[in-house]
């Protein structure tokens, strides 16, 4: 297609739509896709659970035994206060739940922490919860992964010592699955949670049948717990310090609220269901897991976890029915890792898209997924993994954190929406980016209800940073400002750069007057005549430099120019200090502040292109390190002018 | 001074004499020097023995206690072979002395093995001998520093645990120093080679003394050797093992042929009699040690060196003696250490003065010293450290192998001489590159010892090489060959580079017929025009490219092109999967085929160039990668315009 446009601009319209070509790249990840190939499938309820759920689920697997760890610490007696905890716990799932809910049906678009924050609340506290949710992706991914392998090893100790390189091996695995793209509609999602799902409930089940008929024993041979009953006493502090660890199992609840727009219509109603079912599940798992665990005295240890322990004393053995819990549980929490997969880079993406994380976060690689955004998170939670051992409850002070403040946010948000809304008139609409806000007749109530879920997560997240604080909160109480003051700086960044480059009040035009040119010379070979050649086809006015650190060296150097310099100016500098590039510097210096206006000053440099990449290593880079010297100077271009060897 | 040549070539001669600025470097070592600064002092005897000795007085330090430990995995017993062995290894010491010293009068200039091999055995010998010493140069750096440490941490047994960081702590120390420049005549270096010589041979006295009137009693609380005796047996394997362990005593002697230059004239002679008073020295010495430690039980130990358990036994405790014999091994360790910085790069220069090694190790640093070789021994030396966490024991198999090689070649080719100088008639020269050949009347005499030699050293080789070849020395009979034939790879890089710059037989200049010109455009903005009037001051025939991933953004990009544009054709490139690079590049290839014959193809690409580096990651460096993807395709230019914001 040829557009001829009025004022003699031609315009050429070429598609260049041959696939790349085959390499390792495509073996790895598959074949390319168009831009137009984006997925636009939908799921209904029972495989909307199954997509957003595992992450939410699989927390079942270490809550219970990060509540015991805490008190398990203060005395043995104090494992009695699990299950009140766990109910205390189950009540905050409540309340957060019902929030999202009302935020479900009001941003049937999709409404994201960070969406919800931006278009109620401002810019400010969007990159606050952005920031917050970002960080919780890269834990979500270390904790549930180490927590999986925590299972396999609780089953085979004989891996115990190669843990964190099994765990990095399993996020690279993760990460390349990503790459080729996920179809998140897939039945392959429904059958790991569900096997989780039914062999969990059918644990639960047999245990509480064995409870009551009494024939439900202790742990057998449990794991020793070192540090057990150090303390002595049971104070206020450690029982919020232990719910806090119990809070761990609140993450994930908001992956719904994020993919409103993968479900069936009617999106909203479904969604919502969805997330009813995925909250009662949980508390009901949560609670039977806590009582059980109870009930048969089982230790919190790094070498075989609460859920091994709940599951061989349930089954009198470690057999096939063991081994099947023991397999759903770790693969619902390599799921949940593979959910922070989906969310990372998608958060990304609309970061840079506001202009607040690097523009090349919104590019989507070969196969239509945010590239960039997975292989970032892959490498975080890798270096968190190695940095904390796969030790999930080391991990578990820098998670839940980052998780309240977003829910808080969230919740913030929606409160004020509804008070927006209840200033409307009926029938009168106000249409944001995000979602349009209707009158409502109720936006009292649903003002309080999501005001007090605010609150609620509020001081939930102020307990965990208090009580957690010299565990390791502290990371995120400092990290997340210091990620917001990036965040605002990248942005202001793009915004300057965007103001001195617009075309607004664009009036003269560039006109270049005069051009000269700077040919380096180091040797006279053919390199440098082809050199000379191209600095002679772009303007008359070339001067060859040539840097002396050796006067015989040089003197060579200047009876060859006589006969190939074509009768160029030759100014030769001498180095009394051997340095090359210095006094090259200097040189240019000068003629800069001698130069006049709209005047271009390019320095050409050959360069060898040797056959090989290695044999670069045997020859001086200079003009990188002219480039890098003189980036800063306006008027200035450096070329190279490569010569094939 | 400006000269005006014949032929109308002007040459300005500019001396940039400024010496450069302060920064933090030359806080750390020292101020530039100018190339005329190079020092030309020489030395005496007594200097000369402390400049040149360390490296094999040294291995007094080590050498009977790798015998030892040897010896002590067979039998208990077994150590009374101790002394005969280390009888042998004086009697090779003095074959290989007497040897050195016919190359010492044969080449006054310095006769190093590599200059010897190539003078008389030709390209591949000479390349043998540099990669054996080269190797050997690291390794001397990496033992004698562990040696050090470990003297230290045997005084100091709670700092065992960090032996591996002090030593390369010490290694970076050394580095720094020599990065300063050490002036080698300096007496600094007389002070603790004569202070170790001093308290080693009281030492020795000492015990003689004790020994002989019988109040020298056996090590007390000697420290543990797990593995003594499990063999059981002595077998000649094992003898010639635990020989080739102590040939590491020979280490080093062959550095005064390096450098006699630095002695006073006459040269040949003082350094000659240097040489002999050394090799007595470092004999006796090590004799010494061996007996007493045989007599007093001494027990080999990576907690304990036997240094430190004979100083022990002949003082009767842990004294100021005591403490000035360590102190004085350490030093005498750290100072053979040195030795390998000054020895490794300047050889690293002689092969990239020959075109072996990249030419960048011929530069001298602003402190007059061959700054990339002395950085390149420190990393290499710090890696094997703590590849082999500081333990002598485990690096020596790989050690004295690269010295008997050198030895090997460096007196064949000294044979060969004596040969060559038979057959010259009495009077008649044959001047070589590094020295010139008189007839010899006893030359059959002096090439019967170098023979003698030769084959003695290579005997020992084959021995050790065969001994040690499980326990490491395997990697060296790697190593060596393949380092050889990457310096050939890289002299052939070089040839061929030469030949194919030459200009000889250059007859048509280079001209230029039609210069192309690519302008790519991503956004129509400031800094696209400011490379627009680029492209169109140096040549009228201009093309704009635009990449298009979204239609949207490609249609606004038409639009400001029509209104700025000043009528350069655009063409867009439609890129279905979103690929950038690509489709340019496919077009630059089309251009490419139908190019005729001297035109160039020039890509112009605008860069912001940000205030801050760190800016640089918010956005593609499209220049950067269209370099890598096109550097090897002739006529083409690759060209950034920089735009600072």
């Amino acid at each position: 297609m040829i557009t001829e446009s009025e004022n003699g601009t031609t315009v050429f319209d070429v598609l260049a739509d041959d696939a790349p070509k085959k390499n390792w790249r495509q073996w790895l990840i598959g074949r390319p896709l168009q831009t137009a190939d984006a997925p636009k499938q939908t799921i209904g309820k029972a495989i909307g659970l199954a997509v957003f759920a595992s992450d939410a689920l699989s927390s079942t697997a270490y809550a219970t035994q990060e509540i015991m760890i805490i008190l398990a610490v203060a005395a043995s007696g104090a494992l009695q206060y699990v299950f009140p905890i766990s109910l205390a716990i189950v009540f905050l799932m409540a309340i957060v739940t019902i929030s999202y809910e009302q935020t479900i049906h009001a941003y049937p678009s999709g409404g994201g922490a960070y969406i919800v924050a931006r278009d109620n609340l401002g810019e400010l506290p969007a990159q606050t919860a952005g920031a917050a949710l970002l960080t919780d992706y890269i834990l979500t991914v270390a904790v549930s992964i180490s927590a999986g392998v925590a299972q396999i090893v609780s089953a085979f100790p004989e891996f115990y010592s190669y843990r964190v390189i099994i765990s990095v091996i399993m996020v690279l695995f993760i990460m390349t699955i990503n790459l080729r793209g996920v179809k998140e509609s897939g039945v392959l999602f429904a059958i790991p949670t569900y096997f989780f799902l039914i062999t969990m409930v059918a644990t639960v089940i047999v245990g509480f049948v064995r409870y009551f008929t009494g024939s439900l024993g202790m742990v057998v041979n449990p794991p020793e717990f070192s540090v057990i009953g150090t303390i002595g006493v049971v104070t206020p502090f450690l029982l919020l310090h232990a719910f806090s660890s119990g809070t761990s199992a609140l993450t994930g609840i908001e992956a719904i609220s994020n993919g409103i727009t993968a479900f069936k219509e009617p999106r909203s109603k479904n969604a919502g269901i969805t997330l009813i079912w995925m909250s009662s599940i949980l508390a009901t798992l949560f609670l039977s897991i806590s009582f059980i665990s109870g009930k048969i005295g089982a230790v919190p240890s790094e070498i075989e976890t609460v859920i091994s322990q709940f599951a061989r004393t349930i089954y009198g053995g470690q057999g096939v029915a063991y081994l099947a819990l023991i397999a759903g549980t770790a693969i619902i929490l390599i799921m949940a890792a593979n959910t922070a997969f989906a969310d990372f880079p998608r958060l990304g993406a609309l970061h840079a898209g506001d202009g607040f994380l690097p523009r090349q976060m919104t590019f989507r690689g070969s196969r239509l997924v945010y590239s960039k955004g997975i292989i970032t998170l892959a490498i975080m939670a890798s270096l968190l993994i190695v940095v904390f051992q796969a030790n999930v409850t080391r991990m578990i002070p820098l998670y839940a954190i980052g998780v309240f403040l977003s829910f808080t946010l969230s919740q913030s948000g929606m409160a004020k929406r509804w008070w927006k809304s209840g200033h409307l008139k009926p029938g009168e609409e106000l249409v944001e980016p995000g979602s349009t806000i209707h009158y409502e007749k109720s936006w009292k109530f649903k003002m309080v209800i999501n005001g007090f879920g605010a609150l609620c997560t509020f001081i939930v997240m102020i307990v965990f940073a208090v009580t957690k604080f010299k565990d390791g909160a502290w990371v995120i109480v400092i990290l997340i400002p210091i990620m917001v003051t990036v965040f605002f700086g990248i942005h202001h960044h793009y915004k300057r750069l965007a103001q001195r480059l617009s075309l607004d009040h664009y009036k003269n035009s560039i006109r270049v007057n005069r051009h000269r040119i700077l040919v380096l010379v180091a040797g006279v070979h053919r390199g440098t005549l082809a050199a000379l050649a191209y600095a002679r086809s772009i303007s008359p006015d070339v001067t060859a430099i040539h840097v002396s650190t050796d006067p015989m060296e040089s003197e060579k150097v200047r009876q060859k120019w006589e006969l190939f310099g074509e009768g160029t100016r030759l100014v030769v500098l001498n180095s009394p200090y051997r340095l090359l590039l210095e006094p090259v510097l200097d040189y240019i210096e000068k003629l800069l502040t001698l130069r006049g206006p709209n005047e271009v000053l390019t320095i050409v440099v050959p360069q060898f292109v040797p056959s090989h990449w290695w044999e670069n290593l045997l020859h001086s880079q200079t003009a990188l390190m002219l480039r890098f010297a003189l980036i800063f100077k306006p008027g200035l271009v450096i070329l190279e002018v490569p010569y094939q060897v």
